[in-house]
C-alpha cells in the first residue's frame, strides 16, 4: 500500500504529530509506504513537489508547530489559479491531479485539512481517487467531531496572552481589547475568555450592544476595579452590524491583502468616544496558529493519525476521523461541511453569565 | 443559603478556579454566602480555621496553582490524629466536625477532593451533614468521570520536561529515565510518554521485563539513535515485582517521610548493570502538582464549580459533579470510590505499540 | 526612617520585585517603615491613596507582572490634569504633593519609574522633598545604566512570539510582519529579531528603503525559502519618513486614544503593493509589558530594590541606582534623562549583517 | 579558510546558536568553509564522524537545545578510552587527532566547550593544531568571562521549577527541598533561589549547620507560614562535611553510573529526623541542561559565535571569546582554567541575607 499525504488550509498546531504517527505506525506496523505531497493540493498539480516520506523524514517533528509538508490556502485543483496573459484566471486541473496521483503510484491519499481541503477530497473521490481525511480547524467549529487538534494549543496561547494583559491592565485605568481568531464561530474566544478571566466576551453568535459593554465597564469602575478586559472574536458584530468589509478584503484572489484590526479595532474606536479611560488593542493574529502543540493536541493528533490508517486498512475511503466523547471514530467526509456554533443559551454561556461575565447582549 | 467550602487531599492545579467559580456564581447569581474552611477537614475540627469567602477573597486566583483554602492529606475527622501522652493516636472527632458546621451556620458543605476526601464527605452525610462533592485527582483514575481537572496541567508539565530531556539526550549516548507520578494508574505516564515522544513507557498496569527494555535500547543503538527516553510511572514494577517498600514508607502516620526515586531509581540501577551507556534519572516529584492550571483545566474546574451549585440548588446532596463526554453531570458520591486503570489492550496502548513504543512487555 | 514608595510610567515586569525587596530588606535589616503611594504621583496629590506597606503586603508578589501600587502615565504634580468647567486643564499642584508627603510623615520618597517619573522626582527634590530613584524602562534606552529591568522579560516575550510565527510562516508563502515596542530606540527589536531569527530588522536608528527589503525577500524566494519574517520597531521609518501621525495621536491629553498598527501596518501596506505573497501583521502591543518577570529581571529588580536602600542609608538623595558592568552603583538622578540609541555601526548590528540579516539600509 | 567545529562536555543551551552564527557569518561574510566534527574530540579520533557544515545544516537550529554536532563528556585524545583485552584502558591518541585534522584539510579548529574541552584544545595547540575556543559552562564558574551562555536558560528553568513548587507548598505544611546543579560553584542555586523566592539557599561556598536551617523553618512556622522552600546545590555540604561519595560515583570510567539525590537527599533525611512536617525532594537533574535557550542566551551565544571568527581572521589562535561587562573580547585559552566561586561576603549574598534568606551559616 502506497499512500500520499498532504496538509491543506491555514496551518494549525498538530499537523506534524498527525504526519509523524501516520508514517511511524504505517511503516512499522502495517508495512505501508508514504509519499509526501507538498503545499496542499498544489503538490498534486505542480511537478517536483512529492518525495518519499520515511521514518527519518518525520524524526523530531512531534513538538513542532506548522507542517513539514507545507500547506496552501487556495490551491484547489478544481479552480486552480494560473497566470494567463498577465493575469490570474481559474482553471479546472483536477484531471491533472488524478494523473499525478497515478504517476506517483498512489493507492490512496490521506488529506489532512479543514472544510475546504476535505470538500476537495470528496470531489476527487467522486472522480475516482481513493481518499480518507483528517479534519483540522483551529476554530473547533466542525459538527462532525467533538474537538479538533490545534484548538487546545490556540486556546492556551490566547489564555496566556490574556494572563499577560491582566498583569499590566491591573496597574492602570485601562480597557484592554484583545482580538481573537474566529470569523463565524466563537469557541476560541469563549473558552479563552473564561480561562483568562475576561470581563467581557464578544462572539459572532451573540450580537452586542455597545451600551451594554459600557455599563459593565462603568460598574467595574464603581467597584474600584479600574480595568476591564474585553475578549472579542474577529467576527463579533454589534446588533444589526455585518462583516462586509472583512469579506471584501479576503475576496481578492491570489494577492497579498493586509488585514489588521477587524472587530477589535471597530470596538475600540467606538468605546474611545464614550469613556474616559485609555484603551489598548492587541491583535494576536498568527500567533494563534503557531507554537508547539500542547500535550493534549499532540495526543489527539497522534490518535487521529493512527486511526486514519485503520480507515485505509478497512477500505473506508470517503471517511474521516472524528472524536466522539472519548473515542476516535470514522464518519463520512461530508460531515466536514456541517459547521457548529456556540449555543447562546448553552450551559457554558449561562455559567459565564452567572459569574458576571458580560456578552454585551 | 450558607455553604462551607473545603479542599482536601494532595493538591492539584484547578482547585482555585473551582473555588472562584463557586463563589462568583454563588454570590452573583444565586445570592448564596460562603465560608472558607481551611486545611481540609482540619478546619472543621480545629477552631479558628474558617472565614467568610467573599468575592474579594477569590479575586486574581484563577491562574494560580494550589488552593487558597489550604489542604491536608491526613485530616480525617473519623480517625483524627491527636497527641496524647507524647505520641500520636487516632480519635473519632466526627461529632465535633458536625457541631462546628452547625456553629458556623452551614446549610451545606462543598467538599473538593479525591477519593479520601469524598469518602469522608459521604460518611459525614450519613451522620446528617448535607454535602456535595467535586472530584479531584491528578491521576485521572476515577471511573465516575471521564477527566478530572489537574490532569491536563500535570500532563503538560511532564511533556514539557520530556521535551527538555530530549534536547539534551540527543547530544549524548544516554538513557534518560524520568519518573512520573502514578502509583496505581498509568494515565499520566502513558499520555505524557506519547506526547513527549518517549521510546519506552512503563506503567503499573503492564509489568515489565528488563530484557525487553534492553532489547529496545539496543535496537535503537543499531539504528544509530544513540539515546533512549524511558517514561516510568512511580508504581511500575517488573513482572512479579511489588510495591511493598513504597507502601511501608507512606504508612508512617503524622511523620515526615522522605521518599525519592522509587520505580525510576530501581529501573536505572538494574539497567546500569547491563548496558554500556550513561543513565540519568530525573524525579519530577511535586513539580507535577504545581504551576498555573492550563486553559483546559481552568475551564473544566470552572464548569465543575458552577455545576456543583446546581446540585446544591436542586437538593442533590450526596452527589458530585462528573464529566461525561462533553457534559458535566451529577453522579452519586459513591462513584468516587470506583477507580479505573489503563486498559493494556485498549486503543491508545495499541496505537503506541504500533508506532514502535515499547511497554517492556 | 519612614519612606514613601511609588511606581510611575508605563508598567514593566520587575516593579513588584523591586517593591518586595525594598520592603523585605528595609523592614528586616534596617528597621525602616514604608508607605505605599498608589497610582504614581496621583497618590501624592489625591487623598486616600496611601497605605502602610508591610511585609504581608508584599508576600507572593515576586513572580507577578505589573505593580501592586498601581501606576499612572500622566499624573505629573507640576502639570496636573484637573477638570474645570467641563474640560481638562493643567495645574501646578506640587505644593500639595509636598504637603501630603509631610502629612504622611515621610522622611523620604523612593520613586521607581522612567524618565518622566524621575524628572519629576528631581524637581520635587529641588523643592525640598528627599527622593531617591530606581530607573525603569522597557526600552533599555537609558544611558545611565547598562540594562534596565523589564527589558529581558519583554525580549523573551517578543522572541517567543517570533518563534511562534516561524512555525506557521514556514508552512506557507508568506511575509510575517511583527510590530515591536520602541518609538525612539530599537534595542528591543534588534535583540528579539536576532534571538528570534528574523530575516529583516527595522529600527528607528536605521531608516529603511523599501526596495532593499523587497530585494531581501526576493532573494530568499530564489533560494526556495518561501517565507520571511520582518521585525519592525514601532518607530521605524523609511528614509525621509517621520512619525508625525503617531505623535499626534499620543498628544491628546486625558483621553482614550486607540493606536494600532503604526510602523508595521505602514510597511505591510507598502509591501502588499509590490509582492505577490500573503502578508500578515501581528501587533504585540501590551503583551510586551505584561507577564511574569524572567529570572534575570527578578534578580536585577531585587538588586535595585536592595541597593536603593543603601542610597537612603547613606543620604544619597537625588541619586538613583544603575547597573554598570556587573555592579549596581549610585548615579545622579539627572542621568535618567540621557537617552541612548542603538549604534548603527556597533558590533551587534555588524554581526547581524554578517549573518545575512537585512536592516533595510 | 576551512575550519573544524566541535562541541564538547556536558551539554548546554546555546551550543546550536553558536554553531549557527559561526556558519552563517563565516560562509556569508568571510567566505569560510566548515567541517562539523561529531561527538566532541571523538570525531577527531574515530573515522566517519565529520561532515560538511553548510548553511542548510544549521537552518532552524536557533531555538533548539542540545547540539547538532553531538558531544562527549569523556573523549580526551590524550587519554582516550579504548577496549583492549575485554577492558577499558586509556591511550594517548592525540597524534591520530592531528592527523585526522590534516586529512580533513582543516586550517584551524573551533572548540566549543568547558574547562576540559578547552584544556585539551590548548594541548592540541601546543602540538601544532591551530585552535580557538568558545567557553561554555552551565555553572557560570569561569573567571575569564562575566557570564557564559546556558547559565541564563538553566536559571530560568530552575526558577520556574521553584515557582511551581511554591504553589503546591503553600497549600500544605511542608518543606520542599529542590536539588540544583553545581558541585563546586553555587551561582545557579544562588540566583535561582533568590529569583524563585526560596527561604533557604545552600551553596558549596557556605557550609551549613543543620540547626540554623531548622531555626529558620521553625521561625516561619511561628509566623504562620507553614511551608519552607530550600534550594540546595548538589555540592552543598554541612560544616565539616565533604563530597567523597559523589566523587567516587563519578570516578568510574566508561561506565554508566546512576547518581541520584546527593546533597538534597542527604539534607532531607537529616531534616526528617528533627521536624514534624512532610518533606519532599525534587531532583531537577538534566532538565537543567535542556530546553530552548532563552533570548538572552541565544544572543550571547550568537555574539560568541560571530566573535570567534574575528579571532580566526585576526590569527588569535590559542584564544577564546569572553564577555567583559557589555563587550565580547578575546582572552587566552588558559583563562578557561581559572574558576570562580560565589563570594560569601559579596553584595548579592548580603542583600539576600538582608531580605531574610538563610544560608544555613
Amino acid at each position: 500500500m502506497r499512500l500520499g499525504v498532504l496538509t491543506g488550509g491555514g496551518d494549525c498546531p498538530g499537523l506534524n504529530p498527525v504526519i509523524r504517527s501516520v508514517v511511524k505506525r504505517g511503516v512499522l506496523e502495517l508495512g505501508y509506504e508514504f509519499v509526501g505531497i507538498e503545499n496542499g493540493y498544489m503538490g498534486l498539480v505542480e511537478p517536483d513537489l512529492a518525495y518519499p516520506l520515511t521514518r527519518d523524514a518525520v524524526r523530531g517533528i512531534l513538538p513542532k508547530g506548522g507542517t513539514i509538508l507545507g500547506t496552501s490556502n487556495r490551491a484547489n485543483p478544481f479552480q486552480y489559479a494560473v497566470r494567463e496573459g498577465g493575469r490570474w484566471v481559474e482553471r479546472d486541473l483536477s484531471d491533472r491531479a488524478l494523473a499525478r496521483a497515478r504517476e506517483l503510484g498512489l493507492d490512496g491519499l490521506i488529506a489532512i485539512g479543514g472544510d475546504g481541503t476535505l470538500s476537495i477530497a470528496h470531489r476527487l473521490l467522486e472522480k475516482g481517487l481513493k481518499v480518507v481525511g483528517c479534519p483540522k480547524t483551529i476554530d473547533n467549529d466542525l459538527s462532525g467531531t467533538d474537538q479538533t487538534f490545534g484548538f487546545d494549543t490556540a486556546r492556551a496561547t490566547v489564555t496566556e496572552a490574556i494572563d499577560r494583559l491582566h498583569s499590566t491592565a491591573e496597574s492602570h485605568d485601562r480597557v484592554m481589547v484583545v482580538e481573537i481568531m474566529g470569523r463565524n464561530a466563537g469557541f476560541l474566544t469563549l473558552d479563552s475568555g473564561i480561562a483568562g478571566g475576561a470581563d467581557v466576551i464578544l462572539i459572532p453568535e451573540i450580537p452586542y450592544r455597545l451600551e451594554s459593554i459600557l455599563e459593565k465597564i462603568r460598574k467595574r469602575q464603581q467597584h474600584r476595579k479600574r480595568f476591564s478586559i474585553v475578549a472579542v472574536a474577529e467576527g463579533a458584530c454589534p446588533v444589526g452590524g455585518h462583516l462586509a468589509v472583512l469579506e471584501a478584503a479576503d475576496a481578492v484572489p491570489g494577492r497579498g491583502v493586509v488585514r489588521l484590526g477587524g472587530a477589535g479595532k471597530v470596538l475600540a474606536d467606538a468605546l474611545a468616544d464614550r469613556i474616559d479611560m485609555e484603551i489598548r488593542v492587541t491583535v494576536l493574529g498568527h500567533l494563534q496558529r503557531g507554537g508547539s502543540p500542547t500535550a493534549a493536541d499532540r495526543l489527539l493528533a497522534t490518535r487521529y493519525g493512527c486511526k486514519v490508517l485503520d480507515l485505509v486498512r478497512d477500505g473506508l475511503w470517503g471517511h474521516m476521523t472524528a472524536l466522539r466523547g472519548c473515542d476516535i471514530v470514522a464518519v463520512p467526509l461530508a460531515e466536514s461541511r456541517k459547521e457548529r456554533r456556540v449555543d447562546p443559551r448553552g450551559e457554558l454561556v449561562r455559567f459565564a453569565k452567572g459569574m458576571g461575565i458580560s456578552f454585551g447582549d
